[in-house]
């Protein structure tokens, strides 16, 4: 069977962007956008590269979700064997969905050894809020002053990224200090602005039900130290008789590295974990892990039961992403590949003499341009050089670089070399010079 | 790639129901529940029959996810073909997804031209009445008095068949009238709470932003008649400044037989449609459906992106539906098989002589015994004869009959002849004996 998307126009011409996206602009409400000026157009994908109609090769340093590369086989074995099988829910017994459980939680120390699956992590971190809120008897939550954490209605008061209109007082707000400060600093300020959060929500009588923070702080810009930061203020939440909610949909599976999850760099353990994006290589599953006196407690006062969630056809794609992390060896892949690629491009910025700050941890890198344009531009910049990135930060004005963790060390190059090339554009430097002080939003 | 659950213990045994029971509990909290005494062990499905691992045919007469049949080829095809294409986010341009939202609109009548899409019902819910709060400025939703609409925080407030303990001010809650009243005392009864409930949120201040509603009120029993019903209610929303959104989780794609979509057999045409289960025969793809002048002024306002709603692969399951349904006139089928179950099942009780109503649209067929404990043990008595149902209703109390649509002639005459067997059951009919004036609750 030859799917859609290899149709071409009746007089055998490529489809065009142009032509995509205005087709696309007819059924896809306003509610959609689209990356880039010259946006992509995805005629396949396989390992770190895209590929648009006319062959050109784009050097995926964005996507985290397809964890083990796009179109990965064993992935789709998986799934294409499950699918001529059985694809029902958890109310019968399917035997895969307890293997990858086990499979699953034998990457989580003690006590965590019960897990819930979801089809997305905004699902599984609406949940999580819910069990931390049941759990405590407490509503307030601390999270970050630029987090994201899901699209949900509940969730939308967690993440100001998105805007701070859907902000509740039950939402504790703590900003991230300038990246400029040093550790000492950066830690001292956060925990006075955890302390003061875990104060106020105190007064209010909403009292403290959990700190959810992105182990990798990755909206509020990507900051991956200092080390212990984040144990140092669940420690606070604590005693708040608050919960711990490490959210691992952007730092689990390996792309830190040196560690399974995100929050193993700080010590510590968390109450909750959410996990997602990476989880099924782009198929639909998230989940939770905690332990089991916890999520007992309840699951027998409240039924949860996700229809989609931990269906047998998503849990082999998981299964797949759990095999390839093993057998490529994926975490010490990234922890190599990661020091040299924050290496090399903290060399390039530093011979470029820009103002730019690199920091990161495993394959999650960010490229701190200090203003919103500066880093807008440079996305765009990329794409033109055949390079995928993102952005993030409070002001949009760091460089997100997160490929799949199978890129090819080539390719890592080739993001370096793409970056040091933007630099020394034209358009870059004019913008530079005309701006270099402004402070840019979005 | 032999997938996991087809592993069979070392000894060469099968796998046990009660040894794969225990090996789930070591890791899948008590939120998790299982149906039945004995509970089903999935090996393979097919059509709309769930084999167990000693070879036990089951006909599925519960399952509306895999409206084309349980291991459906062109779904199958399609998402193995596309996971060896590309699976990435929308972004970017990806043909197949404008192509799917095409074909999809194709089914709406006007003004309903553009769809939104998420990863499951419960987000599509959840933003639905997002959507509605800002488009009307008011905050008040209106339910039935045992509805279902999804798991994330903000739909438990409206789905008091889970808990009234989640419900909140601004949850207008509208109890369906006991069956046995004639259609028009039945409409009038509801109509009334209704007007009620919309006095009760404009007086408290939230005013209403919407009437969201299950086109079969499915957890509330079933309950597909009087016609015109739904849109009457919408009718005195719309003129308190609501939204009628229609929750198609249930009914659409089908299901009902005489049309693609519960609420057409009502008249009238919603604000919102939202879209869940059968949308990808089991992937995790659900929706939205509305027009552009609401759709676009509200993304315009806000930004929303869901990382895994519109990707491709699960995109191609949903084609793959369309398909099917097409191929196989699947609405014709199931008006027809529909009609001749609810007939046939409704002799069946009356030759019985049980205190048993059949309703039903479609094939989603209620028999309502009375009582939770008649249709929890009919269940039960169904499953030892090889047929899954489920049950619904304010007490638990109504056999709810919905299998994929593609289920055979011959099957559905094997659910009639298990209800008859089952209701000259010793078991059940000392129960109905013992309890004949029970009002059950769960």
């Amino acid at each position: 069977m030859i799917p859609d998307s290899l149709a071409v126009a009746s007089d055998g011409a490529l489809p065009s962007a142009e032509g995509e996206e205005r087709r696309r602009r007819q059924v896809l409400p306003a509610t959609y956008r689209l990356f880039y000026r010259k946006p992509v157009l995805v005629e396949r994908a396989a390992g770190a590269i895209i590929y648009e109609p006319d062959g050109t090769p784009l050097v995926d340093a964005y996507n985290n979700v397809p964890v083990v590369g796009h179109s990965n086989s064993v992935v789709a074995e998986r799934v294409s064997a499950q699918l001529q099988r059985a694809n029902t829910h958890t109310r019968y017994l399917i035997p895969n969905v307890a293997t990858y459980a086990e499979r699953l939680l034998a990457h989580f120390e003690k006590p965590l050894n019960r897990v819930i699956l979801t089809s997305s992590g905004s699902e599984a971190n609406d949940l999580a809020v819910q069990i931390a809120r049941v759990t405590t008897g407490h509503s307030g939550v601390i999270v970050t002053g630029h987090a994201y954490h899901g699209t949900t209605s509940a969730l939308h008061a967690l993440s100001p990224s998105l805007s701070r209109r859907w902000l509740t007082p039950e939402t504790g707000l703590v900003d991230v200090p300038d990246s400029s400060v040093s550790a000492e600093e950066f830690a001292r300020v956060f925990l006075a602005g955890v302390d003061h959060e875990i104060s106020r929500l105190n007064e209010s009588g909403s009292g403290v039900a959990a700190l959810l923070i992105d182990s990798l702080l990755t909206s509020d810009g990507i900051h991956p130290f200092p080390l212990g930061l984040l144990a140092a203020a669940a420690d606070r939440v604590r005693q708040a008789g608050g919960l711990w909610i490490a959210d691992e949909v952007q730092s689990g599976f390996g792309r830190v590295g040196t560690h399974w999850w995100g929050y193993q760099r700080h010590g510590g353990t968390p109450d909750l974990v959410v996990l997602g994006k990476p989880m099924g290589n782009g198929l639909p599953i998230a989940g939770i892990v905690g332990n089991d006196a916890m999520l007992d407690a309840y699951g027998e006062q409240f039924r949860y039961f996700n229809t989609f969630g931990g269906n047998p056809v998503c849990v082999e794609a998981a299964m797949g992403v759990l095999d390839e992390i093993e057998r490529l060896s994926l975490l010490d892949r990234t922890a190599t590949l990661g020091a040299q690629m924050l290496s090399e491009l903290t060399e390039t910025i530093r011979d470029a003499g820009v103002p730019f700050h690199v920091r990161g941890a495993g394959l999650m890198i960010a490229v701190d341009t200090g203003t919103f344009r500066a880093a807008q531009l440079l996305a765009e910049l990329l794409r033109e050089r055949g390079v995928l990135v993102g952005t993030s930060g409070v002001h949009g004005e760091v460089l997100k670089i997160r490929p799949p963790l199978v890129i090819h060390e080539s390719d890592c190059r080739k993001v370096t070399a793409a970056v040091e090339s933007a630099i020394h554009d034209p358009e870059l430097r004019r913008h530079l010079m005309t701006h270099s002080t402004e402070e840019g939003s979005e």
